[in-house]
């Protein structure tokens, strides 16, 4: 190591060999200019950038491609994609990315430590450079059960990996505005670190107050002039274009021409067809051109701006002695990657991954076995009314909007037969139970919900964010019941069951969020779930996608735990009949 | 302090008093917007920034005047204003500086790590926040005689104080692509931290090779050309506007509109002459601005782009949790500063300094009782040639050019008189000797300058860069040795003397390079040295100055150290007669 920098300076000079010399249109991030030229490999490290060829042991020649530095996205959680960090890596690397800021905020609601620990050490295995923010929000609220908890003893055993760069998103702006000593102890915890935030809609003094806490960065922006606002008090623009959520079109105008100060695209997150079909940070560097904006300012906004807040310092740009992270694509509309080089080894060739092969690891032996829900009877699923035992009821019924997380509250009269209240699919009316499946207490949340079209049969699944208990939606008890032993079975995954039988499943085994297939199984067998769904009369396009969002407590309006109904806008829990 | 940001997040909502607001045009730094508001203090930090009013302890009205985050100099050697830390700051805050990263090369030539001591305990005394960088160059060559040196041992001693950033400019880029294991060792103790630059004209493959050694910066860029291509390779430019070299005229194009990447302005060297009649960042300012920059544009380069670069986070904008650092000026062109706080202290008002009465310590005796020339006797100061004793010879003469650092080599037949030759003032041929006076060996190099003009007496100076020996000019000998042991009585300083009487001087007690005077009172006093010397006919207007520089042996052509006389092209001793 004493010798690098001698190294890389002979290979520089052409005193000796480069390993590796890339020939084509570079693309300097720092002045905004191309040029033709070479860009010299040597020790993994870019050891000579210029106009002038250099003897090299290999030669890479795209003089009618762009050289640019390789993508960061700069948060997302993998979990997300349903694949385990090394296979992620798989899909996107030949996308052109280098390097995720990941937060493992799913996993560490399911498994905590372990589970974040988990994460690390897949990452290892993949060329992909992996850092982890901690997540801030574990467990988020107390209206449902988690399997574990983030707090202040395991943020300082995480503080000491390298791998971590900082506090995830802090979710619980509300939480800081009023000073709770829980919050911001944990973020004095992670002083002189990265601060992520997450306050969508947040303007003025509580802006300002949130901001105080040292919080630099934010992800939910949707306006423009909330993403002023936000940059004048200093805080960095996340602008998010994932698999959900895409705020390109909107924020685009944020960045002033030649110059985007403190702004960067992020996917938070990106799912497994998707990626295949669109990409990742290519995907959002090819939306950010059409809509206008300078291609050199896009490439920026994923290569130096993420390198520059996140402080890696060896990233973001062609120049020497950074990690000799870049990929080489034919045009700056398309930014089809025609090769990608990381650490300075080709670890895509058009589009295919080169790296080796993962090999697949099932240690963590708890995480692979994460389905406990102790005894469970199908009579514990039926939903029977407090008082009477025949006649009509009014509930609150989750009334689903498609694509988008928030619900409903619709208020629906039921009936009462022999003291018990059952789905209506001829009205739509769905039953909806989440079941604890973290320590075995057998608790169950029951309620109804609107919107799904289910004809027949049931569907459960295991990702249910924040807690991952599991969520079940279906006509029938018994089509529910069987769901829910199926998902135990195969530890955790996406379920589809009509009138006894599985018609479709994805084990995700790892936790009961990812499993260790590749973007193209995990699409295809997605793909098949959808089409069985839409065959029982589901009329939502990504029903599983729209059941993980019907727990999450902390989105308006009625959502379900397994503490039963929650009043997402007063966090409170609610009586499922009104009368 | 676990109570600080509860504290500051009461005061932003109004729910206690915040210690100051001031009022007036905020300048955001981050988006490059104006807008009318208001600033709150708490705890010397920035507690509040936007438009609504807050409850506070003291009002600051400036709503016609603009609110600015303080100014950074990211390179200065406080030594060439003549003044101590501490007096250097009561000469610059009342212009808007907050901060300055200093490069102590001048005292650690002279005294080490004692100098750099003294340099960072004498900035305790101030407001002014002072960074040091460990000065590369200590000694810069072994081309004379320098009172200490900086090595491995002492980075590592320095390394450990908070003051300190990083490596100062690193001026052997020779050394650095040659490999040498000298600078390349001190660049390697320095890993992680700051590394400057400072490489004149350095291109192509030989700046590549530069820049790999991790070197961040470069001040000596004088083309738009040179500039775009240090951008290029990742480099930051520092564009320098002092007292000595001005680069603003031609580098301000290097700057795209709303986007000043990666560049700032830095000073170098700022007499105190020029501080008061021009001051400091704010002349840097008002030069941009002069030239057509955009003032926000301008604005960023002395604040934000400086605090990137150095990574100072609580520096350089006007966001909450910050450092209560501003300046309020009346306009964006003059740049007046109405009132300065710093660290929410005001400690200037209407260019008046009003922070607390700098007590003048004079610890570090050593520091005190610098100059050591051993026995010197006139005799010593004779030119004897070393073969003849009448007749002519040819003598090579170092050729002064007015307000440049290089000189010309000029060839002139000199008289020998009984083994002796004289200067010869009709000619403007005027003696030059370099007295060592760190270590007592009486060494004195010898020999001729033309351009000074001097008609009869001496002009002695402990400024003499690099090693600060003692140089002297003079017709007479009696006058040049008179000189010579009045440096000696006030310990290092100007002196000028004619028939044997001190016509004036200027003492520089600490090191022989600063005085504890205040910036008015060296202003007063150089401009009375510089009267008395154009009484001896001396046709310089500053020839302190010119005579600081003819010592330095790195600056082409001609120099002369107490070695004798150096060919700086080729960095060896040359003989003063050719024939």
């Amino acid at each position: 190591m004493v010798d690098m920098m001698e190294s890389l300076i002979d290979a520089c000079l052409g005193l000796s060999s480069l390993d590796i010399l890339v020939s084509g249109r570079i693309v300097d991030v720092y002045g905004g200019n191309i040029f033709d030229g070479f860009v010299g490999v040597k020790n993994g490290l870019i050891a000579y950038v210029g106009r002038n060829p250099k003897p090299a042991k290999k030669i890479i020649d795209f003089s009618s491609g762009y050289i640019l530095p390789a993508y960061i996205d700069g948060h997302i959680h993998v979990e997300s994609s349903l694949m385990t960090p090394s296979m992620f890596a798989r899909a996107v690397i030949p996308h052109g990315t280098c390097c995720v800021i990941a937060d493992p905020h799913e996993i560490a609601n399911v498994a905590g430590l372990d589970g974040i620990k988990f994460m690390m050490e897949d990452a290892e295995r993949t060329p992909l450079k992996f850092y982890f923010m901690i997540p801030s929000s574990v467990p988020s609220t107390n209206l449902e059960t988690t399997g574990a908890e983030i707090g202040l003893k395991e943020i300082e055993a995480l503080k000491r990996f390298k791998r971590i760069l900082g506090l995830g998103e802090v979710m619980n702006y509300r939480g800081v505005i009023n000073k709770d000593r829980d919050i911001l102890d944990k973020i004095r915890a992670c002083e002189g670190m990265i601060i992520d935030g997450h306050a969508p809609g947040l303007r003025g003094d509580d802006l300002c107050a949130y901001t105080l806490a040292g919080i630099g960065s934010d992800h939910e922006v949707i306006s423009l002039d909330e993403a002023r606002e936000k940059l004048t008090l200093g805080m960095w623009i996340m602008i998010r274009e994932g698999s959900t959520a895409k705020a390109i079109s909107n924020l685009i105008n944020v960045v002033s021409r030649g110059c985007p100060e403190r702004v960067m695209f992020v996917t938070d997150d990106r799912h497994a067809g998707d990626i295949l079909r669109e990409g990742h940070m290519d995907h959002c560097l090819r939306r950010a051109v059409e809509e206008g904006l300078d291609p050199i300012d896009a490439v920026r906004m994923v290569t130096i701006k993420p390198a520059e807040y996140f402080r890696l310092e060896s990233l973001g740009g062609l120049s020497p002695g950074k990690s000799a992270d870049m990929v080489v694509v034919s045009d700056l509309r398309e930014f089809r990657a025609k090769i990608v080089l990381i650490d300075g080894e080709v670890v895509a060739k058009d589009r295919k991954y080169l790296g080796a092969e993962v090999k697949v690891e099932k240690s963590f032996a708890s995480l692979m076995e994460s389905i406990k829900i102790g005894e469970l009877r199908l009579d514990d699923l039926r939903i029977r009314h407090p008082r009477r035992k025949f006649g009509k009821t009014t509930a609150r019924i989750i009334g689903l909007v498609e694509d988008q997380i928030v619900t409903e509250e619709i208020r629906q009269e039921l009936r009462i037969v022999n003291g018990e209240v059952k789905a209506d699919p001829a009205r739509d009316i769905l039953k909806i139970c989440v079941v604890e499946r973290h320590r075995g207490t057998g608790r169950v949340g029951k309620g109804f919900v609107m919107g799904f079209g289910l004809k027949s049969g049931a569907l459960a699944s295991t990702v249910a964010h924040d807690s991952h208990n599991i969520v079940v939606v279906g006509v029938d008890d018994r089509d529910i019941y069987r769901a829910i032993l199926r998902i135990r079975e195969i530890n955790g995954g996406f379920v589809i069951v009509n009138n006894g039988l599985i018609l479709g499943e994805l084990p995700l085994p790892v936790a009961g969020l990812m499993t260790f297939l590749e973007a193209s199984e995990i699409a295809e067998k997605t793909e098949m779930l959808e089409e069985a769904a839409a065959k029982l009369g589901c009329k939502i396009k990504n029903p599983f996608m729209a059941l993980s969002f019907l727990s999450l407590p902390v989105i308006p309006k009625l959502k379900i735990t397994d503490f039963g109904l929650i009043d997402a806008e007063n966090l409170k829990i609610v009586n499922l009949f009104i009368d």
